[in-house]
């Protein structure tokens, strides 16, 4: 039994989804994020950072989305949500999940919030963000045209989720992810599992549904 | 036989002292990043972004530091550069190369090119990462004060050389990562291992060796 602390369309869409994937019990626990719950004294003993989602795995918390959506697959082996270690595509699966934490999701943070510390330079830390995260959807949509139509090729996998969670991030973006055809087609044959509506109803998501 | 594409003291540290704590045969290629080398078309070709470092696997390049040191580790279980799949301390060694991926590495780029698109807000931006970096370092001091040594506990892992790159990359920094006592305590183990001055050796780093 896994407990997932989760705010509606935040970092834990991945883990949300991973757990839909992997068919495996799981409890929802809500923190509102407007309210600040994320920094009462309850949650930071569990997530010291004061940030979703938290994974309660065997009575642990964990955190991380990506860490977690990896570890998901690992415990998991027989739904094969990412290649075994050792497999030849393994290393893609690693390097795209790396790819998305370390290039792309942090460019989120400085569009979303552009004016932490930072009042006077926030229209142009948000022009940059744009930029950056576009520079990736291109790459990405590169890729997926010549290796498509899954980022490991013809094998669906947690760095698919991942990717999702970031494109619907998009959706309010001057040019969404979903501009670029084969992030499109992506999108689109994600959506169709069915995870993707459970995820939704369960975290009350309307928008890009 | 690997062969990685390295630039001295760049992202590629952490998968080069990898590759000598699990002392696989490798081959070193230098990448002139001054010169603009790793635009050339010859590199483009293996890694698309233009960055280092790019390892080749079995005649396949691969990019995302991060991820590299982790699958050396995968494909080296006799080392135990980290716990494995399915053991209990999986979950920690994840969080810890995802947030270091996802929290940490990427405030040094804003730290070291503050004016990428910015010029007029480069100093905000600058002041911006390193409180951002100062509070990872501290979060990390917190943790190894009460869990330490290593980032692991009592075991060493591929997560404390990626943040053993990441603190060599504060060395010039108005408040470095050793100014931090458990973190430099950490700096100071993990630099008496052979790894450490045979990387510096073949990089030809002089400065923080
Ligand atoms: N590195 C973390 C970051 C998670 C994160 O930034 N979560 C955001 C929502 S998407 C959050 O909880 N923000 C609340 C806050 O910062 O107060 C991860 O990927 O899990
Ligand atoms: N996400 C990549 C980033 C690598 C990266 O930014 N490398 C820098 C050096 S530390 C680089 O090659 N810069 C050259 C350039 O941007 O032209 C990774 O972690 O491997």
């Amino acid at each position: 039994m896994y407990t997932l602390y989760y705010a509606p369309g935040s970092a834990n869409l991945v883990v949300h989804l991973a757990l839909l994937e992997i068919g495996a019990p799981y409890e929802l626990k809500r923190i509102d994020i407007e309210k600040g719950e994320q920094r009462s004294a309850a949650y930071l003993a569990i997530n010291p950072h004061g940030v979703v989602p938290t994974l309660v795995i065997d009575g642990q918390p964990h955190g991380e989305a990506a860490a977690l959506a990896l570890l998901l697959a690992e415990r998991h082996p027989d739904v094969a949500l990412a290649p075994a270690s050792g497999s030849a595509q393994r290393a893609d699966c690693l390097q795209w999940m790396f790819y998305l934490a370390n290039s792309l999701q942090p460019l989120f943070r400085q569009w979303f919030y552009p004016n932490d510390h930072l009042a006077e330079a926030g229209e142009t830390i948000q022009q940059n963000a744009r930029a950056g995260i576009e520079k990736c959807w291109s790459h990405i949509d590169a890729h997926l045209a010549a290796h498509g139509p899954y980022l490991l090729g013809e094998r669906f996998s947690v760095a698919d989720l991942y990717a999702l969670m970031l494109m619907r991030w998009s959706r309010n973006m001057p040019k969404p992810a979903t501009e670029w055809p084969h992030v499109a087609a992506l999108a689109v044959r994600l959506k169709a599992r069915p995870s993707w509506p459970r995820m939704c109803a369960e975290e009350g998501l309307v928008e890009w549904a």
